[in-house]
């Protein structure tokens, strides 16, 4: 452990030091011009700005779990604990700021392999004390507050240990990693043999490959290689009511296909310690391209006919009017006007850019780039391919410089068939301007696929000094709704459901679902320790 | 109603007098020369030769499932509830020619809708009787036996009535369907929007795409258009817990895919009454040909080659030496030995027939020939393509005129990475060959993925006129042994668990696994009426 997950996370939190972190001058002129006059809020509190309750781990339950793990990785200190108060939401980082009672673990056990997993879990059981698995700490839905439910007590079980790869299979293209593997560790390890996974998230710097699985992660590179459910052959979990394997087969019949239940579970019905998945050859060449297209309508209907036609780029990426002038004008790398004259002369009036990632592929690139002709786009090379791909991750580290300067910034994502993508769109569009007053709305669609896609919203308003939480609570409130009426779309794509998507739930999988989840609960976890008050249960 | 559901299975029953259910008279030469001397077996047996029951269907719930229905939708004859005693896997075809007990229904009602089945379901629910949902009635693996479990009586719920295509949205490539239409019919429907749904499994003629969804079916173009349920967007059942729909959207990480649940549950939790799937535009162009390469573990090769590059053909199907030999031999279409002398002439001694068929995708045909010709494959042409096409439906058919012969007749198939399929194929392979004497074993791989795939073993052997059902009981069990030893493979690639793999469903998914299942079971059916013995539940 050259770092500790507390590093790691405080380094999150830390305000715009780090080069990626910072706004450029440019980026504040425009904000600025375009929020009006912003208050600056509250910086970032000291450790020492909140209150830390004692843990109130029993003695029992704390020798217990150090005779598991060993004292030293059993950890009760108030800084150790406090990294693990939550993940990195808007909310969570505006907690940080407005220092209040915050869902504060007891304590935090780093077990060693799989089989500690299992042990933690057991004296956990005996002692009827709350776990909440840990991976990156990259939720953005809540799904790693340290929530008690009817515990007693309540631990962070941090997966850092379990860091391995633990083998490959070159010939069947298998890989079986620890579940606290992070993404880019994934990758190194992989890289060794010639192999990648191709799951990079926004998070991917940080979160871990349980993570991925246990909230149905996906990746921006999702259009070639999938979303993270479709590379998990295998699962392995400690569970309350024992160890449990599946995937013993590429496919099956032989009853449902009980790894799902395991995806998305975000560790309600046990705690991934090993996941098998499918790796492929390491690109031998990516290219990254941009393009322009007129109008977000006709752009998606180009991209559905990627995607239709078995054409997507591995990385397909396409913004709405909003977003692609706010990247453009942050960017400060064109003269924004003149490009536009430019885009004019060859009838974009409205431009969307369009971001496609080829890894190798050539022949469906240049089938891509006649569909994409046809439809009117505009190439503007590969600079702008990668322009985009160099700050891929940057977005949610330049999250604290936005609120440094008093700016409410967040973003939500829903995902709904190709023939109510419009419908959708504009309906979110509404609900998070009528609710804001006259924010900044931006959006892309990163995953598409033959019967639909998803939308990706990014929010900047000027932040309510005097109601910095109930501000954004609204606004998601109203995007929620707009979503969830009529089923219309689905509450989340891929950011999981946490605490915050679990009111949305039941509209969604109705109240046969939530009645089958419980009792799947019930089955892996009889007494409830397991992550308490997340997805609803 | 232009045929019911009585005569067409009766139809499969009826021996070998249809063009396409006999055996050509070469055909006989070949087995009585292969397999020696054959004792033709017992015929089939009219329907006088089987003590059909009485009704056990109390009267209150006769009278209110004619509510439901009306009364000429409750039918208690004989030859109805025979008609639905059983699917078509050699142990009930064999059970038709010796008149035991079989699993006969109380009664058979047929709703004429979704809301329909919901109201049967529900008085089934209030007068304790079981009840097995039925579309096809194609099982091979005791599927819609219509077994009581705890229930005083049982109703087939025969889905044939639910037959129409409900909507079609191209934009978005999709169609909702009810759970009765049958293949062809759902086909026929599609072509009129100028859409194909590409889902053909060798049950293709009688099966419904409620079976498709309920038994994780894969068809024989799965490598093109995926298996069906990677065609199934949404999903609608009727539950005794009340009506559950599942599917707003392409993908989305709201918490575990429970659509899983359902496909796959074989009528256990729920019954499928609407499946929204994936659709796609006609081909224009169809191409079925055929190669030949030395030896299965090189043909295995190859074809994993093409999986692993995307260059697998829509159809592609690789018969093992034994398959290969034998289906030569009964089409009868090529002089053997004079074809023999060509390949060996290539450096081909050990020919494996590897069928592909191209649906469109011209430009992946080229690549995946060249991977070939790299690979030593001869080509047959298209010859060889067009005539596995023809006889494509012909198995399952045949399998009457067999047993008129006095063969014992039976399939059977599972799954596994690549690294371990020769290990498997050898496992399989040889318990078939230890248990049955000297049996005709012949196998092909119908569907690859990247990781792995499936295996499908048809086995041919004199009928033993003393213990028919022994013998197959004993080879089965031999060979589900090899497969779950140290988790091998899995017990089903696409036959599904109905009562014949019950007993292996716990080695595969664990006693967790098990636990979940009748949790959810318990939740869907807290009086345990669906489907009793299946899956175990």
């Amino acid at each position: 452990m050259t770092e500790t997950v507390d590093q790691r996370l405080r380094s999150a939190w830390t305000p715009a030091s780090a080069e990626a972190a910072a706004l450029p001058p440019h980026a504040v002129r425009w904000l600025t011009r375009r929020l009006g006059p912003l208050e600056p809020g509250a910086p970032v509190a000291p450790d020492t700005a909140f209150a830390v309750p004692d843990s109130r781990l029993p003695d029992a339950a704390r020798t217990a779990l150090a005779d598991v793990v060993g004292a030293s990785y059993l950890r009760l200190g108030p800084a150790e604990r406090l990294g693990r108060a939550g993940g990195l939401s808007y909310v969570d980082l505006l907690r940080r700021r407005y220092p209040g009672v915050l869902p504060v673990p007891d304590a935090v056990v780093s077990p060693a392999d799989p089989g500690e997993v299992q042990r933690v879990l057991d004296v956990c059981v005996a002692h009827g004390v709350g776990v909440v698995p840990f991976g990156g700490g990259t939720s953005v839905v809540g799904g790693v507050a340290a929530l008690r439910g009817e515990c007693e007590a309540v631990v962070t079980l941090d997966l850092e240990r379990l860091d391995r790869l633990v083998s490959v299979d070159p010939v069947s293209r298998l890989a079986v990693f620890e579940a606290g593997v992070r993404g880019p560790d994934a990758e190194r390890m992989l890289a060794a043999h010639g192999l990648t996974l191709g799951h990079v998230p926004q998070s991917f710097e940080r979160a871990t490959l349980g993570g991925f699985a246990a909230t149905r992660s996906a990746g921006q590179a999702s259009s070639g290689y999938g979303r993270f459910e479709d590379m998990v052959q295998g699962v392995h979990l400690a569970t309350p009511a024992g160890s449990w394997r599946l995937g013993v087969a590429p496919a099956s019949a032989a009853g449902p296909d009980l790894r799902a239940l395991a995806l998305g579970s975000e560790g309600t019905l046990g705690v991934l310690t090993e996941v098998t998945v499918r790796v492929r050859p390491l690109p031998t060449r990516e290219r990254y391209e941009g393009v322009v297209l007129d109008g977000f309508q006709r752009a998606t209907d180009a991209v559905r006919l990627l995607a239709q036609h078995g054409l997507l780029a591995d990385v397909t990426r396409i913004s709405d009017e909003s977003e692609t002038a706010v990247s453009l004008a942050l960017k400060g790398g064109f003269t924004t006007a003149a490009l536009r004259r430019y885009l004019a002369a060859r009838g974009v009036r409205e431009p969307c850019l369009l971001i496609l990632g080829w890894h190798g592929r050539a022949p469906q690139r240049r089938r891509a780039r006649a569909l994409l002709r046809a439809a009117g786009a505009v190439s503007l090379g590969r600079a702008a391919g990668q322009a985009w791909r160099h700050g891929r991750f940057h977005g949610p580290r330049q999250r604290d410089a936005l609120l440094d300067l008093g700016v409410c910034v967040e973003t939500l994502e829903t995902a709904t068939h190709w023939s109510r993508l419009g419908e959708l769109y504009e309906a979110v569009s509404t609900a998070l301007r009528d609710s804001l007053g006259d924010p900044v709305v931006m959006c892309h669609v990163s995953h598409a696929y033959e019967t639909g896609a998803s939308l990706y919203f990014t929010v900047l308003t000027p932040r309510d000094p005097h109601d910095p939480f109930g501000q954004w609570e609204r606004a998601k409130r109203a995007a929620g709704d707009a979503i969830t009426e009529g089923g219309l779309g689905t509450i989340t794509h891929h950011h999981a459901v946490g605490t915050d998507h679990a009111p949305y739930l039941r509209s969604e999988i109705g109240d046969v679902g939530v009645a089958v989840l419980a009792a799947a609960k019930r089955a892996t976890d009889p007494t409830g320790v397991l992550n308490p008050g997340k997805l609803g249960l």
